[in-house]
């Protein structure tokens, strides 16, 4: 969280200076392992979250945060970006289906074979922050050009669930969200 | 996430000034349905978390945070405190199960008979707003009383999980998380 806050941060600082000089990148820390290691929401991503929040109108956040979000979930990660400095090279890109720290993390090590304590995990989670912050600033960045137009479309799959379960003209509107329903309820009508 | 940040940090506004004054809870407004309405980490918790990351040295932020995120899991909720001021009565308490705001407002639908569209949803996550900031400051005053002692323990059906896949020790230690497993991998291992 402190490294995908603190990157866009830093940048705002020495770009913008006041008011982001202000606030310091030890603000945002709490995130980690997806909340005191809960395995929630992706640190990089609330992180990420916190900064789109200090630079964009209210009323647009969601449609900035929610493409991040679908991005993150449905990208392949970490991209090969970080080569030259990484203290492991890339071996192993995941998708994580959903913004949840706790599936990207362990479709990471069902395809890495690596634990999640072992250090390449570190490394691997430093570079999804490398990741999420870029993807961020070009969010960002195109946003600010009047260019961005959200990309992100939710699977066929869980559009369809959604048809009943999302929204208020939904015959049961008794959910609010945009993560993939089929991992976590595998088995829905087919009892 | 707006309304929790903000219970907290107008009192420390008021109550210590300076730092605090240079913040807006207007800063915490991304984190509204768990993230942009994607339904990850419920945004009360998101908000106080942010909160408890400002007064807290690092390294004790999870402790504080991990307690409320586990109060939060396995308290039925909203409490009854708001009946004085609330649009409409508390009639529905649920229990989220994890942090998640898609299984908080989900098993609250399913209890209440409300949509998630509904006005009746919107009050009773403001009173689970209030919740959230009120049991994050018990928990503060608690830590800077030098008595904060944590008390949230995983289930012992998840303990039993984590005991393989949780951690430097475990078998397959493939996973970072607190949430209870079986709610969304009802069929582990009984295939």
């Amino acid at each position: 969280m402190k490294g995908s806050a603190g990157a866009i941060l830093l940048q705002l600082q020495e770009k913008v200076g006041y008011p982001y000089t202000l606030l310091t990148p030890d603000m945002y820390r709490w995130g980690a392992g997806g909340g005191a290691s809960w395995g929630t929401l992706c640190g990089t991503l609330a992180g990420a979250a916190n900064m789109i929040n200090l630079v964009v109108p209210a009323a647009d956040v969601p449609k900035l945060v929610g493409e991040l979000f679908g991005w993150y979930s449905s990208t392949a990660l970490p991209t090969m970006n970080h080569e030259s400095y990484a203290k492991f090279p890339n071996k192993t890109q995941s998708i994580a289906g959903n913004p949840l720290c706790h599936a990207s993390v362990s479709n990471w090590c069902a395809a890495s074979g690596f634990r999640e304590t072992d250090e390449e995990r570190l490394n691997r989670c430093a570079m999804l922050a490398g990741d999420v912050a870029a993807k961020a600033i070009e969010l960002l960045n195109s946003y600010h050009a009047k260019n961005f137009t959200p990309a992100y479309k939710v699977s066929a799959e869980t559009a369809k669930c959604q048809g009943c379960h999302v929204g208020k003209t939904s015959m049961l509107g008794n959910t609010l969200t945009n993560m993939d329903c089929a991992p976590c309820h595998p088995n829905a009508h087919k009892k």
